[in-house]
């Protein structure tokens, strides 16, 4: 029986986090770099000794593997997982695959601030979202063309309530191998905190985020906990 | 769509299928060869232009990383896949981690024949199954200390019908990456094969064998398919 039975960890570093570029749903795989920061990632749960009963991941490769590396490198190859895209990362629209520091350059740090962290603010929206003809997503009526993190966290939450809270409600120890904003909207919801208050909340990529997450209510027992 | 909608594979080499040893229920990882033999499953499956919708496998990681390879090497790593216990190879009993070379010294050719091919004969059973105190194990009503073929089938099959047969019958493409008992159990099943004809017949490591199964009947429209 682990002390937590909640861990959210962000997929390692991917080779567009590394060159600074949004990502949203573009299927791009670890970093060399990413790849060492979820095998870190298995240590630290060892070390925790955190017993996983159930994983929960997104349809996006550099999650998927990152999950891989972490059941591999704890011995839990077994567990059962399962993926959704609703765990996807928010949805960038037009900016997906753009420089960072090269859009702030274009549309002024302020609008780009806004853009990444303003709770309601969507990025520009495509006219064709990019994965209209990528058969994994065949089964969702509307693929988004640009979501804000509030729609990002609209289409989480249905996941968190259908998939994850009963398992947390039978007292298993669950893992989220997620994204930066899949995660982020979780967080909101879990710690229930203000729109404003979201905006600080960064989460660093491969670094488990554990919780104790009370049985009966689903209320938390223990803050977030980093572990390092 | 693919031609073939029922793709069988046997886990790549293991490190003890290189060592010539009964494995079973042991939890042993791939050799290098296995996971070449992995590699060159998932071309297989690319050239025969297999798109999977969903894969089954085992506890067992030899099976669950030969699962994985032909994911990421395919790319369909979002694939859902649900692993079960009831895939597992068929349990060595006392013969578990035993060298086949020296098994025969001791009980000679015929004997160790019987054990490996007869499909009524179990092997001598263990006191008490090593798997008592894997937490992996822990939902099942009887933990087996050796299983005949027949045995095998017995508990492949209820997953076989509960699992696999309703994704065949919604038109699905099935990849079942296992073993080779558990995957002759399933082959004497859908060929229906008599107790003597299931004996001759050998599943090589990591080679897809591909079926075309009805959707409606379950029967088999074509023979089985070796990709070479």
């Amino acid at each position: 029986m682990s002390t937590y039975n909640l861990i959210l960890i962000r997929h390692g570093q991917s080779q567009w986090n590394q060159e600074n570029r949004f990502t949203g749903w573009t299927d791009i795989d670890l970093s060399l770099q990413g790849e060492k920061e979820a095998k870190k990632a298995a240590e630290l749960l060892k070390k925790n000794h955190c017993y996983l009963d159930i994983a929960f991941t997104s349809f996006l490769k550099r999650a998927i593997r990152t999950l891989w590396i972490i059941l591999d490198k704890t011995d839990q190859m077994w567990i059962p997982v399962t993926k959704s895209w609703r765990l996807n990362e928010r949805h960038y629209g037009c900016l997906t695959g753009l420089n960072k520091e090269e859009t702030i350059k274009q549309y002024g740090e302020e609008q780009v601030q806004i853009w990444r962290r303003d709770y309601h603010t969507p990025p520009p929206a495509l006219n064709t979202p990019n994965q209209k003809k990528d058969r994994r997503y065949k089964n969702i009526t509307q693929i988004p063309n640009g979501e804000s993190l509030q729609q990002t966290k609209e289409r989480v939450l249905p996941f968190w309530i259908k998939n994850i809270t009963p398992c947390l409600q039978e007292g298993k120890t669950v893992l989220v191998v997620a994204h930066g904003n899949s995660l982020r909207s979780l967080i909101k919801h879990i710690e229930n905190l203000s729109d404003e208050n979201i905006k600080t909340v960064e989460v660093p990529t491969g670094v488990p985020i554990a919780y104790t997450v009370s049985k009966r209510t689903l209320e938390l027992i223990n803050e977030r906990k980093i572990f390092q």
